[in-house]
C-alpha cells in the first residue's frame, strides 16, 4: 500500500479509452502519469496486447459505463460498431482523435460522422494533431497546442481541463463543423510556403528567360557567337541576386503599406484587407527564400575566380590600372558582404529557438530596423554595381534595361516610402495610432504588449 | 491571512526532503510553488542555512514521520546514517536523486544501496538526470523528461504524479536494477556521436594515406619531384569531399535497406536486426558530420585562387580556350553549389527548434525526399568532376582508381536502390505495408500517425 | 449537463479579472481552460465586447467580492477609480500585470502606486513580462518564467500556485519595491549585448585608425602614393580578424582568471568580484560577436581574387616559385579554415535549442575544451601569417608593430595560462576545489550537478 494515494485520491478521475493501439497506449500512459485512472474498452479484454501497468481493461460497454469521458482511439472504418453502444454512451463526452491518410477520403469529417452515429453523446474533436510519439514524450514547444471543436461547451471544457493537465495549451476552434479543417491539419505540406515558393519560381523563370534572350541569344543573333556555356554560372549569378532583392523588398513592402493604411484610416483597430493580411503572414517565408537566393549568389560569386573561363581570360590581358575602378568594385563587394552578414543575422534570429528568446521589443528591432538596413545595404550594393551604367545608352540593348536595373525598382520604392514614414511628423502620428491612445477603451490595459 | 488558501487546501500534500544543499533547496522551492507543503529533514534543524520561505525544518526522524514521500538529496557517502531511521522510513516512498562523479565508482547503484539499507521502504530512482538549475527554472524542451525506476509500481506512480505536477514527463525504466543505467546518464559524453565520429576518423585516415601514396609519394618516386606542400590544401580538399559523400550515402543506405527488408518480409511489425536499428539511430549524426566535411570542402575550394601556388601557375600559362571545358567546370561548380545549398537546408531543419516546428509529414518530406535529391546532386557533381576521365587509362595510376571514383560506389548503389523503390509497383506495395493495412488490428487507430 | 464537472468540482476556484481588453481576455481564457472559474469586473457589464465562453461578467464591486484573487488588467492611468473599491478589495490578493510604454514615466512603480491606493489589499506584481500572445498560446521555453514580487508571502504563494497551474515557472524577486525593476524588463533592448557591442565598436575604431595611419597615410606621406582605395577591403580585412581574435580571447580570459582565483583562495564557495561576474555573464555575447567578425574576415578573404586590384596585379607579374612560400600560405589558410569551422560549431551549439539538448558535461566539453582549441587554431593561424616577419626590422614601420602582432598578445597570454592550468598537479587541486570535497557540508548532495 502506498500511503500518498490517500492524499491524491480525491482527484483521481476515471477516464475511458476505446482502442488499444499505439495511440491508445501512449495516451493511457500519460493519463496515468498525470494522476488519472484509466480503463480500456476492448473487443477482447483478455488478449489485447501489452497495456500500461495499473490500467484496467473491460468490454466496451462496461468501460463506457464506468467513465464520463471516452477517448475513441479507433479507425474511422470501425466506428460503425459504436452505434450498438449508443445507450451506454448517452450523455458521455466522446473525444475523437482520429485522422485520415488522405484529404477528402470521406464526404464528412470523422467527428461529424461519430456525432451522427451517436447523437446522444457530446463529440469533441481533439488531440488529432499530435502523434503517439508527442503524447508519450509530453508537450514540447512545437507540440504544445491542442485544437479542439465540438457542439457542447461543457464537454469542450471537460476535455480542455484534461489537455491542460497533460501540459498542453488548448485552442477552441468552434463547433463540430470545424472538425474537417482540424483533420486536414496533419496532412498539410508547408501551406505557408506555397505562395512564396510559387513567387520565387515565377520570378526566377521570368528573369532567366529575360536575361537568356537579352544576354546570350542576342549575342548569338548579332555576332553569331555561342556563349551558351555562360548559362550555368554567369546567368544564374545574375538571376539569383535579382530574385533575392525583389523578394526581400516584397518582404518589407506590406509593412510599409500597412503603416500608410493606418495613417490614412487614423486607427489601428480596423482590419486590414484580406490580401494584405495574407501577404503579411508570409513575410518570414519571403525573407528566408530571399536569404537562400542571396546565399547562392554569394557562392556563385566566390567561385568566379576558379572558373575555367575566368582563368582563361585573366591570363590573356594586361589592362591599365584605374583607381576609380578599384574603388567601385571594392565598395560594392564590401557593401554586399555587410548586407549579406546582416541578412544572415535576420535569418538566424528567425530560428524558432532564437526568436523565442527575444523580447517583443528586441524582435521588432531586429526584424524591422535591421531588416530595412539590410534592404538598404543590398539595394546600395546593386546601385554601386551599376555605377555609371545607368546613364550610358549602351546599357540598354534592344531598348531593354539589364536585369539588375529592373530589380531596383521595387526596393527603391520600399526604401523611399519607409523614409517618408520616418519623418518626425509622420512617425509621431503613426506611433500615436499604434499605441491606440486617441480612441482607446478606458479599462483596457493589454494593448501595450501587442503593439505592432 | 490569505483567503484563497482555503480554496486550495485539500490538495496541499506534505512532502519531505532530506538534505538542504543546492538541489534540496531548488526542489523544495519548485514543490512549494506547485502548491505542495514541504518539510526538510536536517541534522541541525536550527542552523542549516537559507531555505525557501514557508518550508518547515525538523530533525530527520520527525520530518520522515510527517510525510509519505521523502526525497533523499544527500551524498551517497552519507547514506549510512539513514539506516538508523529505518523504523520511521518503513513503508515510505524514498526518492533517490543522487549521482556519482564517475562511472563504476561503487559496485552497486546508489538506489540499490539505499534499498538494501532500508528494505522496508519503497525506493524510487528519479530526477537524477536534472540539474538543480533545471529544477529551479522549470522544464524546458530539452529537460522535460524524468526517468524513474523502482520495484514498487504504486510508489513509482506516486512519484510520477509529483513529477507531472512539476511539469515533467515521466519515462518508467522498470525495476530498481535499472538504476545503474540511470545514474550513468549524466556522465555520458555524446554517446550517439561515437560511432559516426569513429567512422569519420577511419575514412579520413584511409583516404588520406591512400591519396598521399597515390598522388604525392608516387610522384616523388617516379619523377623525384617533391610536391609535399600540396598536403595542406590540395590533398585535404580531396579527402574531405570523399568522406562527406560516403557518409551522406551511409546516412541514406539504412533507410533503403529497411525498405527492402519490409518488402521481403511483407510486414512492418517485425523488428529490424539490431545492427540496422543502431545504424538508423545515428543517421542524423552521420548526416551532420557529412555536412561538416562538405563545408570544409567548400571553404578549401573557395581559397584555391588565393593560394600562392595557384597564383604562380596562373600567371605562367596561356592555354587555348575550350568551350567543352568551360561547360564542364561551370556545370560541376553549379551542381556542387546547389547540392551544398540543399545540404545546408537539411542541416538547418535538423536543428531541434526547426524540426520540432515541422509536422511529421513535412519532416519526412525534407529528410527523405530532399535528402535523396541532395545525395543525387552531390553524386552528380562528382561524376561531372570526373567527366571523361572514367574511361581514360591514364586515370588509373599504379592500377588504383582516384579517390573520387572510389567514393562514388556507395552513393551510386544507394541511388539505384532508391530508384527501384520508387518504381510504381514496388512503391505501392511498400506504402501498403507501411500503412499496415493487410494485417492490421481492427480496433487500432494509432498507426497512421506513426508511418515511417 | 456534462457529467465530469462533478469529478473536478472541488478544484474549481473562482478568480476575478478587472479589465476586458486583450490581456484580460487571454488570461481569462487560459484560466478557464486550466479549470478555474472566472468572473470579469467591468464598468459596463452588459456591453463589454466578446469575452470567453463560460466566464461571468459583473460590476467591479460584485466581482471583487466574489473572489479572493483579482487580476488588475487595467491601464495605470485608470487605477484611481479602484480607490472607491477599497472596502471590497480589503484582504484580497491584487495581481498587478501592467506595464508602461516608457521607462521612468512615473516616479513610483505601478504596483507600488496600486498598493498605496488600496493599503488593505495584498498587491503582487506578476505576469507583466508576458504578452497577451504568450498567455493565450501557453508557455514556451522562452516564455516560461513569471517574475513576481510583493510584500505578503502568502499572497505571493497564492499567485505562484495559479502561475504554476498555468504551466509557468515562478521566480520570486522579493518585496513590492522590486516592482520597478520588473516593469522595466519588457522595455529593455539587449541589455546583455551592450558591453560586448561597445567593446567591439571601440576595438574596431582603434585598429581602424591605427592601421589607417600606419598602412595608408604613412605611404602617402613617405611615397606620395594614394592607396586610399584599399580602405574598403584590404584595411577592413585587417581590422576584422584582429578584433575577432581579441574578442575570442576576452571570451576565455575570465574563465582562466576565475580558475586562478579559486586556486589562490582554495575554495569555490567565495563569490567572485563583481567585475569578474559581469564579465563571465557576457562571454556568450563576446564569443558570438567574435564569430561575426571572423565570418566577415572569411568573406573578405574569399573575394580577394575577384577584386579588380588583385586581378590587375596578378596579370602583371611572374615570380619565381618558392616551396616555403607555398607551405606557408597553404598552412595558414588550412589552419584558418579549421579554426573557423570549430568557431562555427561553437556558434551553433550556443543556439538555445541546441545547447538545451546537451547535457551539462557535453556543453562544458564543447564550450571549454573545444573553445580553447578554437582559440589555439585561430592564434596559430595568425602566427603562421606572420611567419618570419616577427624577426624582421622592416615589419616595424615608424617603430609600430603591425596590427596582427598587437592582437596576438592577449590570446597568447590566455593560452599560456590555460596550459598552466592543465598541468597535472594544478589540474588535480583545481578539480578537487570544484568538486567541493575538502570543505563540503556533509548532508549536501547537490553540488555535483553544479560543477563549473
Amino acid at each position: 500500500r502506498v500511503p500518498c494515494s490517500a492524499g491524491t485520491a480525491p482527484e483521481q478521475e476515471l477516464l475511458c479509452i476505446f482502442g488499444t493501439g499505439d495511440l491508445g497506449r501512449s495516451l493511457g500512459q500519460r493519463l496515468l502519469q498525470t494522476g488519472y485512472r484509466v480503463v480500456y474498452g476492448s473487443r477482447r479484454p483478455h488478449s489485447c496486447g501489452p497495456l500500461p501497468e495499473r490500467a484496467q481493461v473491460m468490454s466496451h460497454a462496461a468501460a463506457a459505463q464506468s467513465a464520463n469521458l471516452v477517448f475513441i482511439c479507433i479507425h474511422r472504418e470501425n466506428y460503425d460498431f459504436l452505434e450498438t453502444l449508443a445507450p451506454e454512451l448517452k450523455g458521455k463526452v466522446l473525444v475523437d482523435v482520429s485522422n485520415n491518410v488522405e484529404k477528402n477520403l470521406y464526404p464528412e469529417a470523422n467527428a461529424e460522422y461519430l456525432q451522427r452515429l451517436i447523437p446522444g453523446a457530446h463529440v469533441v474533436k481533439a488531440f488529432n494533431t499530435l502523434s503517439a510519439w508527442a503524447l508519450q514524450n509530453g508537450p514540447s514547444d512545437a507540440n504544445r497546442q491542442v485544437y479542439l471543436c465540438g457542439n457542447n461547451a461543457e464537454a469542450k471544457q471537460a476535455v480542455s481541463v484534461v489537455a491542460t493537465k497533460l501540459g498542453f495549451t488548448v485552442l477552441d476552434r468552434g463547433s463540430v463543423s470545424a472538425a474537417k479543417e482540424l483533420e486536414d491539419f496533419p496532412l498539410q505540406l508547408f501551406p505557408e510556403w506555397r505562395l512564396p515558393l510559387r513567387l520565387a519560381v515565377g520570378l526566377t523563370a521570368f528573369f532567366f528567360f529575360y536575361l537568356l534572350i537579352r544576354d546570350i541569344i542576342s549575342v548569338y543573333i548579332k555576332e553569331k557567337k555561342d556563349i551558351s556555356f555562360r548559362i550555368m554560372v554567369s546567368l544564374a549569378n545574375k538571376v539569383f541576386p535579382i530574385v533575392s532583392l525583389i523578394m526581400l523588398s516584397l518582404c518589407y513592402l506590406p509593412g510599409v503599406i500597412a503603416a500608410f493604411l493606418q495613417l490614412y484610416r487614423g486607427t489601428k483597430y480596423k482590419r486590414f484587407p484580406d490580401w494584405l493580411d495574407r501577404w503579411m503572414l508570409c513575410r518570414k517565408q519571403l525573407g528566408l527564400l530571399a536569404l537562400g537566393f542571396a546565399f547562392l549568389h554569394v557562392l556563385y560569386t566566390l567561385i568566379i575566380p576558379i572558373r575555367y573561363y575566368v582563368r582563361f581570360r585573366l591570363s590573356n590581358r594586361t589592362p591599365e590600372f584605374d583607381t576609380t575602378m578599384a574603388w567601385r568594385t571594392d565598395s560594392y563587394y564590401s557593401v554586399g558582404i555587410l548586407g549579406f552578414g546582416l541578412y544572415l543575422l535576420l535569418g538566424i534570429t528567425s530560428l524558432p529557438s532564437v526568436s523565442n528568446a527575444l523580447s517583443w521589443r528586441e524582435f521588432s528591432f531586429i526584424q524591422s530596423k535591421l531588416g530595412h538596413v539590410t534592404l538598404f545595404f543590398c539595394t546600395f550594393h546593386t546601385y554601386l554595381y551599376g555605377w555609371d551604367k545607368f546613364l550610358r545608352a549602351s546599357s540598354y540593348k534592344w531598348y531593354t534595361p539589364p536585369g539588375y536595373m529592373l530589380c531596383l525598382v521595387l526596393p527603391s520604392v520600399v526604401l523611399v516610402l519607409k523614409l517618408l514614414l520616418l519623418l518626425p511628423c509622420v512617425d509621431r502620428s503613426l506611433t500615436r495610432i499604434r499605441q491606440g491612445w486617441e480612441r482607446t477603451n478606458p479599462d483596457d490595459d493589454s494593448r501595450k504588449s501587442l503593439l505592432t
